[in-house]
């Protein structure tokens, strides 16, 4: 068994920082003056988690099944709830990539198996609301 | 209703690269070649997202009861299960904090107001595993 550990530190107003893999996170959920915000807010990185997990499966079983492709991403959107605790109510996420049409159905099994067994973060996720997903061929 | 999105763009190797509120972000499970890692692993993201959650919420509810306090800290350690898909089985959070003796009962209404009702991140986390948490006072 691993253990992650994780700490934060607050620094002035609403600005936490932390580290993660020696990589500097500046948290904040306040506005700059201009109205920009000050830096990342908490709730957006559990979208940012479970995006980066199932891309890296996906990458990975598409390197495994030496299939090519170009141009992946992935995105997701979530509504969030307006009673306290506010918490997002469902995923949508949308894998788009360009790759050969005879590979479509290795896409198909390599989305798949993240979402049905190498996820972490969406098996996490999905306990409190729905994770859906389709793919976008360019 | 608010939505949430977030894109997330493969770049090379197992690096993908988002942003949230402006500020980028680059994840990549891969090591480089002295064995250092090579950017922000995405599980990780959810322990950065919980401690920022209710760290923010506690500094904005001693702001409000106006209790002055320095050195303010949030720690989170989280045992990873080994089996697929990888879950956290819990959350350890410590908050540590130098304040008066006298504000000691405010620290804890804060950090109990966060847990049991403002903090969608823990809220949403629980549902897979439990979060427990303690105060110690610097």
């Amino acid at each position: 068994m691993t253990i992650h550990n994780l700490i934060l530190h607050h620094r002035q107003g609403m600005e936490f920082d932390t580290e993660i893999n020696g990589f500097p996170l500046v948290l904040n959920s306040e506005n700059l003056t201009n109205g920009e915000p000050a830096g990342i807010s908490p709730k957006k990185l559990l979208l940012a988690a479970l995006s980066g997990c199932t891309a890296m499966d996906v990458k990975s079983l598409l390197d495994k099944m030496r299939v090519e492709f170009s141009d992946f991403s992935v995105s997701v959107e979530a509504p969030l709830g307006d009673e306290h605790p506010k918490t997002y109510l469902k995923y949508s996420i949308v894998y788009k990539i360009r790759i050969n049409q005879k590979d479509r159905d290795k896409m198909e099994k390599a989305v798949n198996l993240s979402m049905e067994r190498y996820c972490g973060v969406s098996a996490m996720l999905r306990k409190s609301a729905p994770v859906n997903y389709k793919i976008e061929y360019l």
